[in-house]
């Protein structure tokens, strides 16, 4: 993962830091036990990378203004919170990144209405910021899109839907939105330019999907003792990625692949057999060179006129998804 | 239940009817599956008393434009329908007014997704609207306090918190708030003088208390014949109203009853008992004499310049929660 530590966010260092006494602040419920319980889901939640790339664009504008940018990086930050805590009371996950999720620790209940309550808190502050319409209007169709595409991923499992573009669809509306709305914003608040705010746009959309088949592809060819988690989860709960789609074309084992990704009671050992299939193709460099390509768009997409350290430092974010472990 | 097709509601009865083609209109979404499932939910769920009350509230402003006011009357609704959504995930419903609930149909994980997208098709809504950001701060603050409310039900359930204020405040965040800005909104949109617009607000938080107090009471006195739900949900829930609260301070039983509300394991036939001790209290006829004094409140706080068959109407509403069937 990538985490704000990283010498790519030295430059919003201090911002990062007041992130964090803020979200704590705007969370706060009047009663007592439930703003622990919120502050918990907070503090245990997200690395933050969304806010980082709002706050990183809005001092590559003209008019950077931290009071101004901090409603809605935090806003970006809490809905990504929201949607983690439903996601895990769907998926039925006791663990996040080692900690126990919301609903393994106070229940399905307590988890939906915090998730539903840090959703409607993060729209409270966008209306504390007096931004613009557009503002909220991006904001809500943001949380429309992370839905619809989890209904979408949910109705397709073990459906082995091989369309490349529906998969493109789905990491769009999962995570190149999010970041591109993120950056969109942080330019837009410290007035950059239409066209700038555009290609800052382009550039958020453009390493959210690099980054979301990177994803993907560390599901397949990394050990569980590097990133923490079993590879193969993906195809054991049905979901297909672009190497798999990729090794459904190419494989000549490509039957059988089909067979096991559509079988919902596919066991553990079919799901390693799948592994197996989809390694012996060139199914993770295929999704590779489709990833450098939406990394090289977005190094294409950055503003010229941006100061050069805040430059530099998108460029980093650009390297550092390229440089993921594979 | 009210009833939009109640008289009270003649006056407009074709602003509902556009309502309905609205509602329709505007949770479609670019998926066509997912419109389908969005749009089952829209038509199945809630009975238009929000905004029902909005509507009512912006014909009586000097300015009324249907136009102007339908977006804030649907985003009101589907903020209900969402919360409703979510609520029978979390209460585990299969039906709700004799048709399954989305959980039963389709799941929990379309359930909360789909949940999760009307909320935010609410928001879209009102920043289309372009109203004012006081407008999305309220909607915000009311999803929060909605989410806040049930967190804190859930908390307390089994707890025998027998603390007035508590049940009041639990039931404000529930019912009045929502009421409130329903009428809050529909009388700020036409242009009602400032003052207005607050006994507006108040008339609506009056009526919504009155409403879940005679709601909390018909849990205790309706037979199933006539309400279409069993009594004595509520204790079997461990969820205190006001009757029992009451019943509590004054029954002889008291300690019997105590015992059964705070006892996760109670079978029917304990809350049978449960609702035998309370019915031969005060404790519905005190409960009653408070949902009246709301009433009265709210009666005096329509404004005196309100449109003469307006202000009829909101009466109607106000006798038609006082002649609930007890």
């Amino acid at each position: 993962m990538i985490d704000v530590a990283n010498p790519m966010f030295d430059v919003i260092q201090s911002d990062l830091e007041k992130l964090e006494d803020r979200l704590k602040e705007d969370v706060a419920s009047p009663v007592e036990g439930v703003t622990q319980t919120i502050l918990d889901l907070i503090t245990s939640g997200g690395k933050r990378i969304r806010p980082a790339l709002c706050l990183l664009a809005a001092h590559g504008g003209p008019k950077f203004d931290l009071e101004r940018t901090m409603p809605m990086a935090e806003a970006m930050e809490l809905i990504h919170t929201a949607s983690l805590v439903h996601d895990d009371v769907i998926d039925e996950s006791d663990t996040r990144r080692g900690t126990a999720t919301a609903n393994a620790r106070w229940g399905n209940q307590v988890a939906i209405l915090a998730g539903d309550y840090v959703f409607a808190r993060a729209f409270s502050l966008i209306a504390d910021g007096n931004y613009d319409a557009f503002v909220t209007k991006k904001l809500a169709e943001l949380v429309s899109n992370l839905s619809i595409g989890e209904i979408i991923q949910d109705r397709n499992i073990y459906q082995a839907v091989r369309d490349v573009e529906d998969y493109y669809s789905r990491i769009q509306k999962k995570t190149a939105d999010f970041l591109e709305t993120c950056c969109e914003f942080g330019a837009w608040i410290s007035d950059m330019e239409p066209g700038d705010v555009r290609r800052m746009a382009e550039y958020g959309h453009d390493i959210g999907m690099a980054f979301q088949i990177t994803d993907d592809c560390l599901d397949i060819v990394e050990t569980e003792a590097t990133t923490g988690k079993p590879t193969g989860n993906d195809i054991r709960q049905g979901i297909l990625t672009l190497p798999v789609i990729h090794a459904m074309e190419v494989s000549t084992d490509a039957a059988e692949l089909q067979r096991i990704v559509t079988d919902p009671e596919m066991t553990d050992e079919m799901a390693e057999r799948a592994l197996v299939i989809v390694r012996a193709t060139d199914g993770v460099d295929f999704a590779k060179d489709k990833a450098d390509a939406f990394l090289d768009k977005a190094r294409a997409a950055l503003p010229e006129n941006l100061p050069p350290d805040i430059r530099e430092a998108f460029l980093m974010v650009v390297d550092f998804i390229g440089d993921r472990d594979f």
